[in-house]
């Protein structure tokens, strides 16, 4: 906005710093992007140290390494020393190596043992999505002596509406909420209003399940152990969220036959677009080719009765389109956790019915549109017609088991969608036809 | 879990009641679905109010009715008045509606009229969301008189962590997290240490703009406020969680050319599944005779040379696939706002750069595959392999496009995904292949 620039050029640094205090980070972020950026690097070293922490966590990536590039090293060390340890440890994994070796030696020892240990979690783990900013408590502790110690360490945790409780060794045996603490008796023990049945997951979890938990639990931090049941750092909603969506667009790039990217698309260059959507293309372009046989095959009676060709189109994409939506329905479900593999029966029972009444509603349509509005053979019609009721009851089917296989193979159900379901009712359904040509023409 | 039931046969009482505090509500809710329907009951009426209200809230909603038939007029009253509003608002509106009204005669007159003033806000509103249960505070308090005011009051409220400042006239000027008042000074004034720019949304907002709101600024409510400013209620981040993940699974099924539905797949029946897919299969399927009308007019060329035929499924299913790449790359990232309309220009010039590449690639890769493996024509290798280029450039360009322009027109951009996008290059990648045969054959 014009008034952080105004406000420079005037040289009203104190005026500067009052609106910097009032505006919400997030804001802040997107407004200093939109600045030039010596400017945007003078208000930045404006802002007080918690502030610039904050904002930067929010800054775009590429920013990132221009004002880590542009501050001084105690600068630095400032900054890191002031962000979330998993914010940090995001930051680290963005830039180039060199600048993370310089930026773990200038960071706190402390800080410095910290992000190494983060760095070793492997990807998309619980371990790395947590945080160690959390309030940890004894079961011995009255609730004012907890009360006493989140108001001493309160400062530098991510959360404190959650404590956790631990027993002498560090094992986790319980949880309990600020609001418990407070709405407590001052010499209840922790012990007495802890809940001790918490859920928590080990550190190498995969952060879709974690994300599961999450929302089957309606939880707003959850507490990550090791193997030995220690605590070692907590997960909280907001990153969870994130995972949420993450996990939403890889679900459907993977049904678009792309391969899933966590870049942006407008930061992705033209290489890396197209690298991620040519092993699919290939893959089904090829498999396409066995429609084409198919079609070879049949060439004589085509030749003979080339008005079957017209068909083709109409009928290869009725197919297509009820595979993907009997898939898209079984793939989302199982993602969202309302669908189990021990329902299959069920499943292809119920998809064989929507196929019976979608099939012959559609055959019917088709049937009077052709009498009305083209003059073929009958036969022609009729077998338009069967073709489209099997194809459609077909496409159910395999839609819907396609996914449920590939669940209980261990792989990705979002690999069986639209387009490769689409190539393999495309040949079935070109097989049907002929057949059923064959058998009335 | 045979526990609970054995407790149960055993008629030990007290440890089942011992048992059901340990448990978390979200288990226990899973172990009662799978009870029978008397023992279920049972087990239900030995929970304490305040517990009995959350396992409710989490049970199956088959399972509502018949727990609101089988207790007392009291019970209900109990346990409406224990729960959270928006989760008996919830539960209001999908009961049958004499057993709302007999519900609503049945509460205390506060929580009636209460729930009579959320049962106004339109579905999917931000009003429908949110639940009256926040901690209110006056500029002027002292920390030491705000905490008093939570301890008294906390017990009943949905969170405590953000408490909402207001003016005398209950208009919104402020925020204060229940840390920040942890950590002042007793004697330090509200006014001193809230945060005067509050995010906060208008009852009628839409749902997934609230959804956006929180993730943008990562927040764990937000406060509503009525057309004048004043607060009305508070939206709270596991609510916002089921938003988000509605909302991707109605883009996925708009996706898929599935009329979108809010009920789980395993419990609709097979007309409502039905009804859900043949508009636009019906829709899909006329638009396809376009294609086969594209044939129909080279009927002629096709009977002479009758090979063309055995490439239309591999050039129709590639433009497709091209096509719905592109456009779940879009529509994926307007949704989650990481493209703007604004940058229409660079997407379609980054798509024709990509569709350039991919298509050269994919051309290369079918014109050797040609060479080796079949012995047509030069001529007709030339036909097809010139088709699939302009074609995948084609597909990528109007996949891209097509959303762009359904959001500019207000439209939601799923609604281009890959079954509208498909038959569309189908009949394009046609018309050029018919056309490119002519000018060389």
């Amino acid at each position: 906005m014009s008034t952080l620039h105004d406000f420079l050029h005037k040289g009203s640094f104190s005026s500067l710093q009052a609106r910097l205090l009032e505006m919400n980070p997030v804001d802040l972020a997107r407004e200093l992007e939109q600045m030039e950026r010596g400017e945007m690097l003078m208000v930045f070293r404006l802002m007080p140290k918690d502030l610039a922490a904050a904002v930067f966590t929010y800054l775009d990536s590429s920013l990132h390494q221009h004002i880590v590039e542009s501050i001084t090293a105690h600068e630095i060390r400032e900054l890191i020393d002031e962000m979330f340890i998993d914010d940090a440890v995001d930051l680290l994994e963005e830039l180039p190596s060199n600048m993370v070796r310089a930026i773990i030696n200038n960071t706190s020892p402390s800080t410095r043992s910290l992000i190494n240990a983060f760095l070793k979690y492997p990807e998309n783990s619980a371990g790395s999505l947590m945080t160690v900013e959390f309030v940890g408590l004894y079961e011995d502790m009255s609730c004012k002596d907890a009360l006493e110690l989140i108001r001493h360490s309160g400062v530098d945790k991510e959360t404190i509406y959650t404590c956790y409780v631990t027993d002498k060794s560090r094992h986790l045996t319980g949880a309990v909420s600020l609001r418990r603490i407070l709405l407590s008796d001052n010499d209840c023990l922790i012990s007495e209003i802890m809940h001790s049945s918490v859920i928590s997951v080990h550190t190498s979890e995969d952060q879709e399940e974690v994300a599961k938990k999450f929302q089957l639990y309606d939880l707003l931090a959850m507490p990550v152990v090791d193997k030995e049941g220690r605590i070692v750092g907590i997960i909280t909603i907001d990153d969870i969220v994130d995972v949420i969506e993450a996990e939403n667009t890889e679900d459907m790039e993977i049904m678009a036959a792309l391969h899933p990217s966590e870049n942006e698309y407008m930061k992705t260059g033209v290489w890396e677009l197209s690298r991620n959507r040519i092993v699919w293309l290939t893959i089904l372009m090829i498999s396409a080719t066995f429609t084409g046989m198919i079609i070879s095959h049949y060439g004589e009676m085509l030749q003979q009765v080339v008005v079957l060709a017209a068909f083709i189109p109409m009928l290869m994409d009725t197919a297509g389109n009820c595979g993907s939506q009997a898939a898209t329905l079984i793939i989302r479900g199982m993602a969202v956790g309302e669908i189990h593999l021990k329902d299959w029966l069920k499943i292809v029972w119920k998809e064989l019915r929507v196929g019976c009444l979608v099939g012959l509603a559609l055959a019917a349509l088709n049937f009077a549109r052709l009498q009305i509005f083209a003059d073929n053979n009958l036969m022609i019609d009729l077998c338009v017609t069967i073709t489209l009721f099997m194809t459609v009851l077909l496409a159910k089917t395999i839609g819907c088991i396609l996914p449920i296989i590939a669940k209980s193979c261990k792989l990705d159900p979002a690999l069986m969608a639209s387009p490769l379901i689409t190539t393999i009712v495309d040949a079935l359904s070109l097989l049907i036809y002929f057949a059923v040509a064959q058998t009335l023409l």
